[in-house]
């Protein structure tokens, strides 16, 4: 293997998925490199803190605290950026890209915010960027969208893409459980962040959703630009009332896109999905992301969307696509990619509008127990022409208080914002309603 | 685009699977020349009878009946192999590779039989073979195994890969109906061919199982060393058993390798999965794939296994890959395949023997209905050291016989092939037992 080119990989970041990456890379790197014909060498990595003890060993000549001095080092092709954040994260991967070389990414919230500029650096300096660790860790998804399924357009995606999110429904649902209760034991195993915002109130998975429906519609989609609702305000009692009709609850993000009218609507919110939904029993730190292909039917994924190993898995996959990347003709391939690459493609899809977001929806009212209570609630949806299609009525704590529990028919998203003001304006709603969405796939 | 490579397609076969190819890769060929900067040309196509209506139409000039004519034609770059069989298929594709072309395949019988056969002629002439559509249809699992999952090595691989007995077996438990009717009615609605034998015997799932091994460990495992067990001895009954034990009933393939031991064993068999497991939701005519790496964790790939677009979809993905092949500098990429590839790695496992391949059992019976059956039963299993975990006795028709169900504790292939033997000697026994596996798979 003398004779064989010799690829240099540099790691910005030595945290949990950086060490994951330099101890997996160094167990499997004599494969590798039998099956691609290269030398591999993990040449330097970038951490903050050179005293900090870690579980693998580096030279201390390999270490640096300066993660753009790896980045730019000209004896490194590859490089992965492993910081998370969106500023020295976004330096890092413009300046490599700027030099030409190929960047692997986990970072989806940098792609969610940066992508387009990254492209397009990528783009101009003959550079490449992977981030098959972005979404769904284990799950080989980004590859599955771009390549396994290039034939087809896609007018559905949905998913499960936050397994904290995942990991604390599936504990309310099973153990009858307060959020917040689940929430502070999944702090206690790791499984949720110290600040779980991120997680918990949605943006995470919108992040996700953002590359998703960039890879499937060659669009942007910022998450102010999409509907995105998180799962704090969800009760034991939600999972009640679901189960009552049938249905599970899951945080999805359901990126839709309709073909006739070249319409696209991304979304992030908790969703009412039929028990016997495959999706529907993922449980735990899984992630589940459903895909529906105008040419291979629906296709569902399932794995591990996190953690040091999933994540791992993920970036070493993009390494081995980096090194054919520089193995074969380079130029030749950028020069196409550049002429006629798909982030050259017209959009061709706007966002639809509200009034164009349609599904059937689960409302929950704190209400005062009082007559004519229903009729005024039920007044609010007509008048917005929403259709009530189930209702349960059940006394509530303080006595003076009941819970009310409606399903609607299909209505769509101006419709019910519309009929939220309604309702939050009656006297007789005590707190503001839950809304949730009622998640009718057909497969 | 005038600049841009001219890439010639062949289609040999122009049955269901290859006009799909044709409809399908007509309406996307612009977007991929976009992607691919090339200019793609659906050259030549054979078909058997020239005068046969099809649904794509053809300038009489690009058809001829000899298949070989297109696999060797100088001006072809890409040559499709959907005529199935292994007789003229194999004919064809060895021609190809023999001129350095790439051919992409959806025979799984001919990858099952003459796998390595076609893979050194590849070799050899510096040709690709491509095969993505060969199993599960519109899942990208091979490009999962070969790529996303390439970290990762792979103790475990199981999955229903037989639409066709899995709409059989789906049927019989939601309709409580006899393996018989339900055939029946799967081939008029075209879910199962006139000969059903290569399906509901399971060889089919062996032939796709020998492309998983190979993938997952470089080894060719023939279907005569697996254990190979089909569906027509299942009943209504076994399914009612089956449920009250708690599990449904799928045609499942296993590849289990000990990464201890290094030994593999292939296998496939009607299969008890817990009724709480995913894979036991996946109904009908779909397939499911759970691949368990030492990296990545368990993934689960769920999608249509057949039909004309689902196959489709991945031999058009197998297109786009093919061209990548042909637009990069071949020559070295070849060159370092031959060296280095992982066709030439050592196989480093070997089929383990029966009597490692440990699971519950699930037996059923039919005997005569007198005293002593059961003793005499129970003393055959115990003279093989297999334990019994529970026992089902009920009357049976006609008069005189009774249906006796056991499970079994943990035992192995070769304990109950022997006690099967034992058992088929007693004379209380009316007829060969029906042996099914409990899969008690982790995740």
């Amino acid at each position: 293997m003398k004779s064989a080119p010799l690829i240099r990989i540099g790691i910005c970041g030595l945290g949990t998925v950086g060490q994951g990456v330099w101890r997996h890379l160094t167990r499997v790197r004599g494969d590798l490199e039998t099956r691609l014909g290269v030398r591999l060498e993990l040449a330097r990595a970038s951490v903050r803190d050179l005293r900090k003890p870690r579980s693998v060993r580096l030279a201390p000549s390999r270490l640096t605290t300066d993660a753009l001095e790896v980045a730019t080092d000209p004896n490194i092709d590859i490089v992965c950026e492993l910081i998370g954040g969106t500023t020295v994260a976004r330096d890092v991967t413009l300046a490599a890209l700027g030099c030409g070389k190929v960047v692997i990414s986990a970072n989806k919230a940098l792609i969610c915010g940066h992508g387009a500029e990254i492209f397009a650096m990528a783009r101009k300096h003959g550079g490449h960027f992977l981030f098959e660790a972005s979404v769904a860790g284990g799950i080989p998804i980004i590859k599955a969208l771009r390549e396994g399924l290039v034939a087809n357009r896609f007018p559905l995606i949905y998913g499960i893409l936050n397994g904290t999110c995942n990991y604390i429904l599936t504990q309310m649902e099973e153990q009858d459980a307060p959020y917040t209760a689940v929430l502070g034991e999944a702090k206690r195993l790791g499984y949720a962040e110290a600040d779980e915002s991120l997680d918990v109130e949605g943006w995470d998975t919108a992040h996700k959703a953002a590359v998703l429906a960039y890879l499937a519609h060659r669009t942007w989609v910022k998450p102010s630009q999409m509907i995105v609702e998180g799962i704090d305000r969800i009760t034991p009692a939600d999972f009640k009332h679901a189960a009552a009709l049938g249905y599970g609850i899951k945080l999805l993000a359901v990126i839709a896109r309709d073909f006739a009218t070249d319409e696209l609507s991304v979304r992030v919110h908790p969703t009412l999905l039929p028990e016997s939904h495959v999706v529907a029993k993922v449980s735990g730190v899984f992630n589940a992301v459903s895909v529906r292909g105008d040419v291979a039917g629906t296709t569902l994924y399932i794995g591990r969307g996190a953690g040091q190993d999933a994540t791992s898995s993920a970036v070493i996959s993009d390494l081995v696509d980096a090194v054919s990347l520089l193995k074969n003709d380079r130029r030749a391939f950028i020069t196409a990619r550049k002429e006629s690459g798909p982030e050259q493609r017209a959009p061709g899809c706007r966002l639809a509008p509200l009034g164009h977001i349609r599904c059937r929806y689960y409302l929950r009212l704190k209400v005062s127990d009082e007559p004519g209570v229903l009729a005024r609630i039920a007044a609010a949806m007509a008048a917005q022409k929403v259709s009530i299609a189930s209702v349960i009525q059940s006394a509530q704590e303080p006595a003076g208080s009941a819970s009310l529990v409606l399903t609607t028919h299909v209505s769509d998203e101006r419709a019910m914002g519309a009929t939220l003001a309604r309702l939050a304006r009656l006297g007789c709603v005590q707190e503001p309603p839950l809304l949730l969405r009622i998640g009718d796939f057909a497969d």
